[in-house]
């Protein structure tokens, strides 16, 4: 088997797990950085192993049109295209496409779309997902779904929920096929020399972990039934947990996550998709969720908002022009152990790239460094207190809040 | 004595040294990479250690502006406020503001100019430029200067170098009265922690060499009147060369450069300043010239150009869409090591931040790797030959070349 998910210690419905997949172990709760173009924005991949983090994410949608995932694929698999060589999850740009605001057509065969780039006319089915991912090679691939807005009424939420269950069942049968007729290279070891040298190998990582996606939208007997199809339909390494901080109440949120908790196995993974406030990141785990992504660190990042463990501050505001202080005194990321606030701000006003790197930095170290802390807490059996307290402070207000 | 040259071995006018300054021992011929407003633009002082760079040059008008000398003062100097425990050297920003558009005043005293960021009225005079490089605290300080265009005619040459040599003997009176009223912090050692915590301590690099500044244009007799004055004015640490590179035609350059080198002391480093193009440095270590710095590396990488063995490429090429190779097949920087061409574009055309970053990097790794190839040739005797081929190499017509 090559992804399993062994639980450690458990506290309520959190759990400290380890998910393993061909390109090594996850431990989890894990943040996943989100690398959308085959880059986390601004950092380098060795940025990323120093800070700790395992599994990273990518996306299908926008790989497809940018290099596009022939390209890819000709250059050895995704890992080996951006020189990461522990796991990577790539999202299969349902959520994009149904973004769209160019004109889209939604059939029960798929969806035709313009690419955002040029404007050509795309076709996505299941099948073409799943061939798209196929070429990208990561470890964790997310089904096609249909995304609807996050407050939409029963009986579009019903609708969707149960095409994308059909779209899954297809996903399924492409992936099955894909795997004996397209085999993957082995990138499991990165050569350290030249991308010239690179060779394929046997295979021991030609699996991939199809994820299915729980949808429902706020409707909770509407994720019981997708959770309990799906659960009929294979027996899935990990599941997906989507539609959700996409606007709703926070009560409906925790509600939803609470069912979903009842309604899906607890031994395997549960990927919380596209959240990850520090907040947010904290109560998932809470509910039992494992992994997490979020663009918002790195996005932040670049526009001088960082996170503390007092709250965010903008590193742009003028108290901070002559500040000593690192950006969070009780922080052991690259800039906070080197660089001064006073620094850091002069970088951000004079428009200078290392300080979009040092900030992003700092934000995505910032929520590695947290889930880590949440996995030591249900370690320790003190999750409820840690995550109590952690929030308070977090959530006080602070003169430097932004 | 804090600032001495030490040559190993020569090679014709050229020389392999070692200069060494209160932050330690540059190798020389060097090429010094520019961090205009305190950074290399897109790369982490990190990334210099790692590619060898030892002293680094920075600016006083543009510090000045942003984010003022009084802040980096107050943060510890230079060297801390950038985290770089390595020489550095401040050019007086006489280039600058000899350049500016907007309306300046130029007189014996000084030059009345306006900020490029806000228009807010400034004035320089060689008294005040030498407080400002004091405040940041620079190994090596540049004199403030009267630059002129490079293709002037004799009489303004002889004007600008003329009181260019006035304007010295006030920047050295100036620094020799600083030193005793204002000693610097000694950054020699920059604390590991939290720069919270740096503290002030003895200070062995209370000393800082005031580099002068030889100019004359394209006029030989210019160039031996203004060493001549320049030698007998004081026991300098090393020298300058200004007004070299700036449009005059290439067989001019090199004539000015032997007559320096034939004027200047041969046991002082000279630097050649703004110079720093492949071919132009080798030329300029053939002629006896030991320091070089330019933007163009920096520059260049931000618009997708590098520099190869076999001349220049520009990354965003189609050509390069599917390209497995490096960037430069023979190098061993962090972007060789791991990326592909093709990644490479890829990053560029998605406007991707770790692009810019990484073709920075070559480029930078480029001319430093060239000048201690350069210097080991000195010392192995074999500087013409290696010169002339590694020429021969790079001006080749390639079917790469931009």
């Amino acid at each position: 088997m090559s992804f399993t998910f062994d639980i450690a210690s458990t506290a309520g419905a959190a759990r400290a797990g380890v998910f393993s997949t061909p390109h090594g172990p996850v431990e989890t709760p894990a943040f996943m950085p989100v690398g959308t173009l085959a880059t986390v924005k601004a950092l380098d991949p060795e940025d990323l192993v120093r800070m700790g983090a395992s599994m990273i994410l990518s996306n299908a949608y926008h790989l497809h049109l940018r290099p596009g995932d022939d390209i890819v694929r000709e250059m050895g698999g995704l890992h080996r295209f951006m020189q990461w060589d522990r796991p990577i999850l790539t999202d299969s740009g349902g959520f994009q496409v149904f973004s769209l605001e160019r004109l889209r057509i939604i059939g029960e065969e798929g969806v035709e779309f313009q690419s955002h780039i040029d404007g050509s006319r795309r076709f996505f089915t299941p099948e073409i997902v799943m061939q798209i991912e196929r070429n990208l090679g990561a470890d964790v691939i997310m089904q096609f779904d249909h995304v609807i807005p996050g407050q939409s009424d029963q009986a579009s939420a019903r609708d969707a929920s149960e095409r994308s269950i059909r779209w899954l069942q297809r996903c399924l049968a492409e992936v099955q096929r894909l795997e004996t007729t397209q085999p993957l290279e082995d990138t499991t070891q990165l050569p350290r020399g030249s991308p010239r040298e690179m060779v394929a190998g046997d295979n021991p990582g030609n699996h991939q972990a199809l994820f299915p996606i729980v949808q429902g939208g706020i409707h909770a007997h509407l994720r019981r039934e997708a959770a309990e199809s799906i659960r009929s339909m294979h027996d899935w390494s990990g599941f997906g947990v989507g539609g959700l901080s996409v606007g709703e109440e926070k009560d409906a949120t925790y509600e939803m996550l609470e069912v979903v908790d009842d309604a899906l196995p607890k031994t395997h993974p549960r990927y919380l998709m596209g959240v990850g406030f520090p907040d947010d990141l904290i109560e998932g785990i809470r509910r039992g969720m494992d992994l997490f992504d979020c663009v918002a660190p790195t996005r932040m990042g670049r526009n001088g908002a960082v996170f503390t463990r007092d709250g965010r501050l903008n590193i742009k505001r003028t108290e901070f022009r002559a500040d000593p202080k690192p950006l969070d005194p009780e922080c052991d990321c690259a800039a906070c152990t080197r660089f001064s606030r006073a620094y850091l701000r002069h970088l951000f006003v004079s428009d200078e790239i290392l300080g979009l790197r040092l900030l992003s930095l700092h934000n995505v170290h910032f929520l590695l460094s947290l889930a880590r802390a949440a996995r030591q807490s249900i370690e320790h059996g003190n999750l409820e207190q840690w995550s109590r307290d952690w929030l308070a402070r977090y959530r006080a207000t602070s003169p430097l809040a932004v």
